[in-house]
C-alpha cells in the first residue's frame, strides 16, 4: 500500500485525556481513533494487527474443533433472568436500553444465557455432544473507568468459545486442549515467553478449574507472583499458604510482576444448563445436565498489550506475525532516477505478494519519514535513496535493531522471497 | 466440512411469530437462529454465505479506491447534536443508553457524523482529498415492527460508504463510479437482471443526487414501476406526471411491482460538514467545506433478499457466488463399498479444494437426506449409493434443474476442477 493513498496520518498529538501508553502510539500512528473513553474506531492499519491477530486465533480454535458463528448485542432480558444474571446488582457492567414496546434489552458482555438457549434447539441427545462454537464479537461493558486504551474497552472484540460436553472427564480433555491452543495463540503473536497460565480463584463452584492468561506486562491491571527459578507463577488472588504448600515452595521464590490478563477459560458445570432447562438424553434414555465451558481472548486488548510490550520511545515494534506489513519502504531524495528504482522495487515486492508500506510521499524530510517508520513499527524498514544507491542497493534495517546494511535489490528479493 | 460436525441441524418446526419467508428458509436450515424480533444470529451455514458477499462488496468498494475502517456503536451525543440528528423527533430509531456516569450514549443507525469528526484529524488541505472510506458494521435501528425477517433487523450488517470530494464535480464523478460498482455488486450476486437503479426523492436537498438500487420481490417493502419496453424502472414516491414527462412516457408504459431496497447512495453536499466544521483550504489558500456522499449496502438484507428470490417450495437455491458450499456430496445406502468410495471422493475434493458439504451422516432415510440438499440449496448435489455404483459412477443433478444424470467419478472431478 502506499502512503499517499493511506487517508491516516502520523500524529504528534494526542487527546489531552488518553494517559495509556498503548492508546497514544496507536492514536499516533493512525491505528485507531477515539470516539470516547474506552471506545475506539479502527482504521486501515488497526484492522489489518485485529485481522492477523483473529486469523492465528480462528486457526488454533478450529484446530481443535471448534465452529464460527456470530451471536447477537442485543440480548433478551428474560433469557438472563433465568440465571440471576440480568440483575445489575450481580452483573455492574450491563448496558441497557428498550425497544419502542417498551421491552427492556441489554448489550451483550458475554454469551453464556444466550448460547445455552441457542443450544436448547440443536442438542437433545448424546450423540450430539461434544459441541464447540466461537465467535469474534463486539462486546460492551458499561466500565466506570476505561483509562488503559484498547486494553480495557466499553465497547471491544472478543473472541469467545462454548463447549457443551456429556461429563466432566469430557469437558476436561476439551478445557486442557483449550488451554494448550491458548498458549499456541500466545506463542504465534511472540508473547509466548511472558505469557503465564495461572489458577483463579473464581467463585466457589469454578476453584479447581478455571485459569487465566496473564502475560507480563507494567501497563497490566494484575499482579502475578512468578517463581525465581521454575517457569511458572501464581495469581495474586490465590497467593497463600495453601498455594505454597502445594508447590513445596515459599513467598521468597516468587517475585511479584505487574501483568495484563489476555485470556480466560471457565469450567461452569452443568449448573447454568439446569437453570436453563439444557439436557441430553443418554445411552440409557436418561435426561442429564450438559456440561458447559467458556473461553475468552480480548482479540482488541492484545493489540493493546501487543503495542505495550513491543515498543520502545520511539513508536511500535510489530511481531511479525501481526505486523501490518511486513516491510516499510522509504524513498528519500529528490533525485529522479531514484524514484523509479523505488517504484520498480515495490511493484516487484507487490507482485512477489510482499506486504509492503511505501512511504512514496513527496516533499517530506529523512528525519521525518524515519520518525514515522519508528513510531508505525513495521518489522523491516528498506530505504532507496540517492546515496543508498551510490553504495550499490537499498539499506534494510530490522526496527528492532540498530545497524542498518546496504544490500543490493537482488539480495533483498532473495532474502524476502525466502523469508 | 463434514455434516455429522456440524452443530445446526434443519427444522421442520420455526417460531410461530416468525411471517417471512427467507427467516423462515434459513431457520430451517439453521443459517440462523432468532434471537428476538429482527435479531438474529448468524450460524457456520450463514456465516459462509455473509463472508461471500463480504468478500464481493469489499473486492468492489476497493477497486474504486475505498479503504476499509471500522468505526463503533456506541455513539457520542454532543456530535450528533451538531446537525441535528440526536433529536428523536428527527431520528426515531434510535437505541439510546447510558454510560455509568450518566451521559446519555446512543447506538450507531448510520455513520455520517462520527465519520465527519475523524476526518477533521485527518483532512486540512485539497491535497488530503478526495478520500473515501468503507466498514462493514453493525448497525442498530429501534424498528417498531420487524417482521421481513433478515430483511429488517433491529440488529444488522450493513456495508456503509463515505466520500469527501473537493468539489461537486469530483464527487459526481465517484458517484458514478460507486453507481457502477453497486451494480456490480448486484451482477456478481446474481440479482443483475431483476435490480434497478431509480432516482429516489431524499428530501430537498438531494431531490437529484440520490439514488435506490431495488430488487424486484415479492416480499419487498417497496414500489417500483418498471417500464414494460426499455429497461428502466421509477421510484413510486416519484411517480408523477413531471417524471413521466422527462422521460417521454406514460403511465400505461409502466407495471407496478414490489421490489426491495438493495442499496442506496446519497449526496449530502457541504452541509453536514458546515454545520460540524470540517473544511479544507484550497489551492489558493482558502477555506472550503467538503463534499460529502454516504453508500450504503446492506449486507445480511442481501442474504435475504436472495432466499427470497432464488427459491423453492422445497428450500433455497444459491447463486454459486454465494452459496455456502458448491457441492453437497450425498451418501446413502449401506454398503461398506459405498460408503469407502463416498469417504475417498470426498478427500478427493477437500484436497482439490472443493468447497464440499459431505452428508455423511449414518441412519438417515434417502428421503430425508434429498430433502435437506433441497432445502439447504448448494447449487450441486452429488449422490453416491449402492445404486449409483452399480450405473457405473455418481448421481449429479443441478438445484434448479429436475434432472440428474450418472457419470464417473473421474469425469464428475474433471468437471469440478474446471468449475
Amino acid at each position: 500500500m502506499r502512503q499517499t493513498e493511506l487517508f491516516t496520518k502520523t500524529k504528534k498529538e494526542i487527546p489531552a485525556d488518553e494517559v495509556s501508553r498503548n492508546a497514544q502510539l496507536l492514536l499516533r500512528g493512525g491505528y485507531i481513533y477515539k470516539e470516547m473513553a474506552g471506545v475506539y474506531a479502527w482504521l486501515p492499519l488497526g484492522i489489518r494487527v485485529i485481522n492477523k491477530i483473529k486469523k492465528i486465533v480462528a486457526e488454533e480454535m478450529e484446530a481443535i474443533g471448534s465452529q464460527e458463528i456470530i451471536m447477537t448485542a442485543l440480548q433478551n432480558k428474560e433469557i438472563w433472568e433465568k440465571t440471576g444474571r440480568w440483575d445489575d446488582e450481580k452483573v455492574d457492567i450491563w448496558f441497557k436500553t428498550m425497544l419502542k414496546n417498551g421491552s427492556e434489552v441489554g448489550l451483550g458482555w458475554s454469551h453464556e444465557e444466550p448460547i445455552i438457549e441457542m443450544m436448547k434447539s440443536y442438542i437433545t441427545s448424546y450423540q450430539d455432544l461434544p459441541k464447540y462454537v466461537h465467535q469474534f464479537q463486539t462486546k460492551f461493558r458499561n466500565e466506570v473507568r476505561a483509562k488503559s486504551g484498547v486494553m480495557r474497552g466499553r465497547e471491544f472484540v472478543m473472541k469467545d468459545m462454548y463447549s457443551f460436553c456429556v461429563s466432566e472427564e469430557a469437558h476436561m480433555d476439551f478445557y486442557n486442549k483449550s488451554t494448550q491452543a491458548y498458549l499456541q495463540v500466545y506463542k504465534r503473536l511472540g508473547l509466548g515467553d511472558i505469557t503465564y497460565v495461572t489458577s483463579a480463584s473464581g467463585g466457589a463452584f469454578t476453584d479447581n478449574f478455571s485459569h487465566e492468561f496473564q502475560t507480563l506486562c507494567e501497563e497490566g491491571e494484575d499482579v502475578i507472583y512468578v517463581h525465581k527459578k521454575d517457569n511458572y507463577a501464581v495469581n495474586e488472588e490465590i497467593f497463600n499458604e495453601k498455594t505454597l504448600l502445594k508447590h513445596s515452595a515459599n513467598k521468597d521464590d516468587f517475585e511479584m510482576k505487574k501483568s495484563a490478563e489476555v485470556g480466560n477459560i471457565f469450567t461452569f458445570g452443568t449448573e447454568k444448563c439446569e437453570q436453563m432447562g439444557l439436557s441430553f438424553t443418554d445411552a440409557e434414555g436418561k435426561k442429564q445436565p450438559v456440561f458447559l465451558g467458556s473461553y475468552g481472548v480480548g482479540v482488541t486488548r492484545l493489540v493493546g498489550v501487543l503495542a505495550e510490550i513491543f515498543s520502545d520511545n520511539k513508536g511500535i515494534i510489530w511481531p511479525k506475525s501481526v505486523a501490518p506489513f511486513q516491510i516499510h519502504l522509504l524513498v528519500l531524495g529528490t533525485n529522479d532516477e531514484t524514484k523509479k528504482k523505488a517504484e520498480a522495487l515495490y511493484q516487484e515486492m507487490i507482485a512477489e505478494n510482499i506486504e509492503v508500506l511505501f512511504d512514496d510521499r513527496d516533499g517530506i524530510a529523512p528525519g521525518e519519514k524515519f520518525a514515522d517508520a519508528d513510531l508505525l513499527g513495521m518489522p523491516v524498514r528498506v530505504v532507496i535513496s540517492d546515496r543508498s544507491l551510490e553504495k550499490g542497493g537499498i539499506e534494510i534495517k530490522n526496527r528492532n535493531e540498530q545497524e542498518s546494511k546496504v544490500i543490493s535489490v537482488d539480495e533483498l528479493m532473495k532474502i524476502l522471497k525466502h523469508a
